[in-house]
């Protein structure tokens, strides 16, 4: 079950008294480590790079960018928070003692990175057992935040500020259905499930990674659909999506924890796009 | 043929002569289009909007943005140059007297548009016969700005300004490969022809329209294939993508005008793709 919003306040404050720290002080210092992130990863950006291939069976590219950006986020938390378990996806685990794990993928979307295309995004998570503190997605080319904190979930650039709140189309006919790549899904089984799905609805588009979550949250899109996704590529987006009022779940309609993921913007659409990929 | 850059600067210079304007004052007034089509568009731009289907067998979304944006810049162009023909996406031909005619894209990608994601962009190229005297691609919300002139192409956001160049990638299996979606093939010839190019190449990508010339033509990926475009998708590409050392032709090698296009970084792996499409 996921904990209220009052729950998630306690559990946090509790955990700020035993740490001598405000969840201000969290949450202020989750925008410092986006700050941080965005100062590392955008000299990177539009310049020559070597990309190696930790993929085994097809094209995995990660690049200096990715793991200067993780272990800068990763010093920074270890001198702060010695005892939290760290999961990044270049460098794996950091256990810890206690509680709190930080999720962090220092770029979402390396594909379009070494590309040159501007939708690729930081994500940075805090969760308490299994429960988001806060998730923070930050595009620093365009300069466009999406983050779901303690009591507000908001996407700002520059000055502006607009708090997150998912469309309200209920009907698969309507909805706009993203994925990053049709190559995601495995042929046999998922592909045909996202197919039909992808017929039922107005308008099917790939390619953006993260960036999708994000626009579900802000009402602009109203289906995320995905496979072979790992935590870290989710953890962030998890509370951003819910708190903007959408679910995000596996194709099971379960706790997503990377893997299959079915992001919607209402429980409704949640509903019927879940029937249609499970009866397909 | 392909003009030469000096044919292109006298043809040029003799109907600036005969029109009393300079090559100069031509240039400034494109970008003169550019700001105003930004400021007609960009309100528009992730805020509630009514869609229209103007296609009969899929969906093919207009919007009052696309439509506002094209009024616009057909009536600055109409009052500058009341004997020039103009073809535009929303609105079709006006027919000119002389050998120039605009061709403008107001929103190229207003499926990215309506789904609130930055990579679509206003297209506008200026053509002298079959001729390109220049073409401009320009992405507001991101502020980028993708430009071939008569003497120069180069990339702009605010102050900085870069030369455009495309890579030197001459193997497909070193290539990256963008196409908008693997909708826009038909089942039948043109998918199983883009999936055998999509096999030879490292990484292929969807999703974003003219963006994806403009990165070719800035050396960050090396192959656009795509298909079922119109004359006002490729026009203002034509002259960013060949100024800039790449290739674009049709699936035959022969002059594009819409329909299906093949751009390269440069002629060698444009004979390797080339090949490629047409032996699967």
């Amino acid at each position: 079950m996921m904990m209220t919003p009052y729950e998630i306040q306690c559990a946090t404050e509790i955990y700020a008294v035993m740490n001598e720290v405000s969840t201000r002080e969290i949450e202020s210092f989750a925008h410092e480590l986006v700050a941080a992130a965005a100062a590392v990863v955008l000299p990177y950006f539009r310049r020559p790079l070597a990309i190696e291939n930790k993929g085994k069976q097809h094209f995995d590219p990660v690049t200096e960018a990715d793991r200067a950006t993780e272990r800068c986020l990763r010093e920074m938390i270890s001198a702060r928070f010695p005892r939290h378990e760290i999961v990044g996806e270049e460098y794996g685990i950091t256990t810890g003692s206690g509680p709190y794990r930080w999720i962090l993928d220092p770029i979402d979307g390396t594909r379009a990175f070494m590309s040159g295309v501007p939708t690729w995004g930081t994500l940075i998570a805090l969760y308490r057992d299994d429960q988001p503190i806060f998730g923070v997605m930050n595009q620093p080319f365009v300069d466009e935040r999406f983050y779901a904190g303690i009591e507000d979930v908001w996407w700002a650039r520059g000055a502006a500020r607009r708090q997150l709140a998912t469309s309200e189309q209920i009907e698969l006919h309507g909805a706009t259905l993203f994925a990053t790549s049709p190559d995601m899904f495995s042929a046999v089984d998922e592909w045909p499930r996202f197919q039909a799905l992808s017929r039922a609805v107005r308008l099917t588009r790939y390619g953006i990674d993260c960036y999708a979550y994000c626009l579900l949250a802000a009402g602009h899109i109203d289906l995320v659909v995905e496979a072979g996704l790992g935590i870290y590529d989710v953890a962030a987006l998890v509370p951003i999506v819910e708190r903007a009022g959408g679910v995000i779940t596996n194709w099971q309609g379960g706790k997503v924890s990377g893997g299959q993921v079915i992001a919607a913007a209402n429980p409704t659409l949640h509903a019927h796009a879940l029937r249609m990929l499970q009866n397909s």
